[in-house]
């Protein structure tokens, strides 16, 4: 997004101060126990691990204030993933993406380390980095219109960043988050890169928005 | 996504081949009335207005073989949108996206003209381009993250390409495709950019890619 010619204020003009020379990003991040912010409130800027041992039976609606955020369905940081960046999420739907089940829930969630920038990766056609290879610096809201031949990726290498693989093209469906910094940034294989992941099948990747 | 240093085949190395240069895309799409692809098929390469004038009662899977399209819940290019980029679509939760309201069918749709590399839009805090304004060259994941400080946009001015404006941010929720080459580029309030709209919460934007 471009600068305006607007006075400092809100809007777009504050994305003049970003830039890779800002320091990181404190993740900050809001849940509430109903629907469309309301009821209980509880503040979060760093790991949730069990959002029921918060005294949390569930969240229903959260804000993402800053960073970026990966939840999960489950405690523990198992089950499907969600990529959580900042804006709004009033209900379930928002969150839970076009899973063939719906996930209507939050068991945990942790921020996400990323350079959106400069991330690289290299994404295999088959299983332990073999087969055809493609290297990836932008988003790829279809793999097949970039030249990638088949509907699955066998195995993922992050060079830096975070990345959202979803299932189908258009960022939809399952999605998986890998990161430079966890499993050191290599994915072998589909359980690799998620205790839920039953397919290989990843039509959409894209860096993380910090 | 960069070259490989493969033999020229199947894979990323078809990459090398694409370019501004690449002559428009003759777009096709192949279409089943069962799911995985099974039963009656059908191919396009132009709109289609009414798939039950084609005789199919539903669509309940489908191939993009090239281009993008515009996807609608019922004929007449009425109701929720989808934005279909290349790839396999097995079921109706591979293109229907986490609406509130989940969208089993398809009832028309058509090729949209996009130039994902010179993609260019503002988008304005009021409806009729009036307020705080951001000028969009990229896709965002979320307006927030990238200095946009509503979780709605008042109206849109498309000035080349055609977007994909998501309800929430990692490109979830109801989408609505905006085109340069419709309404003249020019969407000054909700309900223009979609018969089915109700909100302006608008937390996402991309350039389709073709």
């Amino acid at each position: 997004m471009g600068c305006t010619t607007h006075p400092p204020g809100p809007g777009p003009a504050a994305l003049c101060c970003q830039s890779p020379l800002t320091p990181p990003v404190l993740p900050q991040m809001v849940v509430w126990d109903e629907e469309q912010f309301q009821g209980r409130r509880q503040e979060f800027t760093a790991d949730c691990y069990d959002i029921e041992a918060c005294g949390f039976p569930a969240i229903r609606s959260f804000k993402v204030e800053s960073g970026a955020w990966a939840g999960y369905e489950h405690a523990a940081f198992q089950g499907q993933q969600f990529v959580l960046e900042r804006g709004e999420y009033p209900h379930w739907e928002a969150w839970s993406g076009s899973n063939a089940y719906h996930v209507e829930r939050m068991g945990s969630f942790r921020p996400i380390a990323c350079s959106h920038r400069d991330s690289k990766m290299t994404i295999y056609e088959s299983e332990n980095f073999l087969g055809w290879k493609g290297e990836l610096s932008d988003d790829y809201p279809s793999l097949p219109a970039m030249g990638w031949s088949s509907s699955t990726v066998g195995s993922f290498r992050v060079h830096s960043g975070a990345w959202v693989c979803c299932q189908f093209p258009g960022y939809r469906g399952s999605q998986y988050i890998v990161e430079c910094d966890r499993h050191t940034g290599e994915y072998k294989r589909c359980l690799e890169w998620g205790s839920h992941a039953q397919t290989s099948q990843v039509q959409s990747i894209r860096r993380v928005q910090q």
